[in-house]
């Protein structure tokens, strides 16, 4: 993967861009894109070999606009990784702490750095696009006093310089990060297993679909659910298992939940990550 | 419930105002409120008698912020209601179809609209804070050219003329919207009931909370999961299911789910809505 193209969303600097480097190592090639949508769409018409999507974060919840890109562009899972979000306050050129009036960043960025704003009630916040794009616009427009929260990542890429670190009020800020590409081949060491299914109209049927897992005690490590668009109070539901999809007792649960549901895709058979 | 205060987030003329009287009436007063935690406070803090927020659309999904205010401010569900999603094209003066060049109104209430805009290439489509918002503010500016997407109630409530209706792509477009209030009294036949649990870090610890419903043929009609903050990687999950909570199988089955779970607290027990 050394020279893998990876696209991501956001500009240079995202916290995704951090998270294709913890999982891929810092020689991969980074493709910026503006949307998660065009993100997907990178690798499905070859422009870039994979993309990093963000799919859940601890405190904020999962990014359900990523589940359902899952489902409509078919891309494989191929890995995952887990970033700690440090939030990081980046200036440039005299701004210093003391001097800092103004703070650029996304309001989910601000909203969770509510403590350092608290302590520092002169400093205006001011909601940005995208947190590494308030590093880049401070780069080029150089406006005094002001700063922006973003990642290390984005402090480094445009050469701002880290007047504090650990912004964020709570220090269990957990980004998980989905790699996927158009590849099927199967991975080394696979050892965690994605999927989506529908659930038939009939009572008590995601019991028995989770009942595939639990009688085999296969571990269910997310379960997430998903309107089905057509079908008013119908879901889909993704669940992520512990085991490869070819194992013995995987391959088991896999057929028996073939026959409880109306619908299933297994998304990908992948390496988990260390869960911090 | 005759002069009740709903509070509701949005301006006067949102599809939540519809919701409220429909399910309560044309005679209640309104309270249109700025965020959902402003509209969860209005009834926590006495301004309003209840609250009507939405909680889920069958195509984008769950309102997920307002699954963490329910948390948050202890108030109960005491009903519900599903209301279809129309979308209305709204204009003042003397603007027409023919003449209409601009169209404001919020971005998920444009991008449900795709076939109407292909349909029409010559008219802008402008992002809104608010769909109610998009015509109270042509009311006021008589924009040449410009009409707004929203509710018929907004085209009432500021007078303006609905040039097409029927403007979204998908029919199948619901919200379900939940009534809250401080009240804990028991609601006359209320048939459903919600409830929020963590569970125990534990293998087929999931399992384990929805067999109390299954082995008791008691119907989960949802069931959402939420981060559980400060804890990565574990979830909150909030279920709804057919049924009284005082039914005897029912109290059964929350007895036996205190056994296995770390939290459990009941958010109501209402009369369920007719589902289309």
């Amino acid at each position: 993967m050394k020279t893998a193209k990876v696209a991501f969303q956001g500009e240079r600097g995202s916290f995704s861009e951090e998270a294709a480097y913890k999982l891929l190592g810092k020689r991969v090639r980074v493709i910026p894109c503006e949307t998660f949508a065009s993100t997907f769409r990178a690798v499905s018409r070859g422009k870039a070999n994979c993309c990093l999507v963000p799919i859940e974060n601890t405190l904020a919840g999962s990014i359900y606009e990523n589940y359902d890109h899952l489902l409509e562009y078919r891309l494989q899972i191929i890995g995952e990784v887990n970033l700690r979000i440090v939030h990081n306050l980046i200036a440039f050129a005299g701004t210093t702490l003391a001097s800092c009036c103004k703070v650029y960043s996304h309001p989910v960025a601000l909203a969770q750095c509510t403590r350092f704003f608290s302590k520092h009630r002169k400093i205006e916040k001011i909601p940005f696009y995208d947190t590494a794009g308030s590093v880049k616009m401070l780069a080029e427009k150089k406006i005094k006093g002001g700063a922006g929260i973003a990642s290390r990542v984005a402090a480094a890429h445009y050469k701002g310089r880290i007047l504090r670190t650990h912004l964020e009020d709570h220090r269990e800020n957990y980004t998980r990060f989905l790699l996927l590409s158009k590849s099927k081949k199967s991975i080394p060491k696979a050892n965690k297993t994605s999927l989506v299914f529908s659930t038939r109209n009939i009572p008590g049927a995601l019991f028995k679909c989770l009942s595939v897992f639990a009688l085999r005690e296969i571990d269910l490590t997310k379960i997430e659910s998903r309107p089905l668009r057509g079908r008013p109070w119908e879901y889909l539901f993704y669940v992520d298992f512990a085991g490869h999809r070819d194992d013995e007792k995987s391959k088991n649960a896999l057929a028996h939940l073939g026959e409880v549901v109306n619908f299933l895709r297994v998304l990908g058979c992948y390496k988990s990550a260390s869960r911090i």
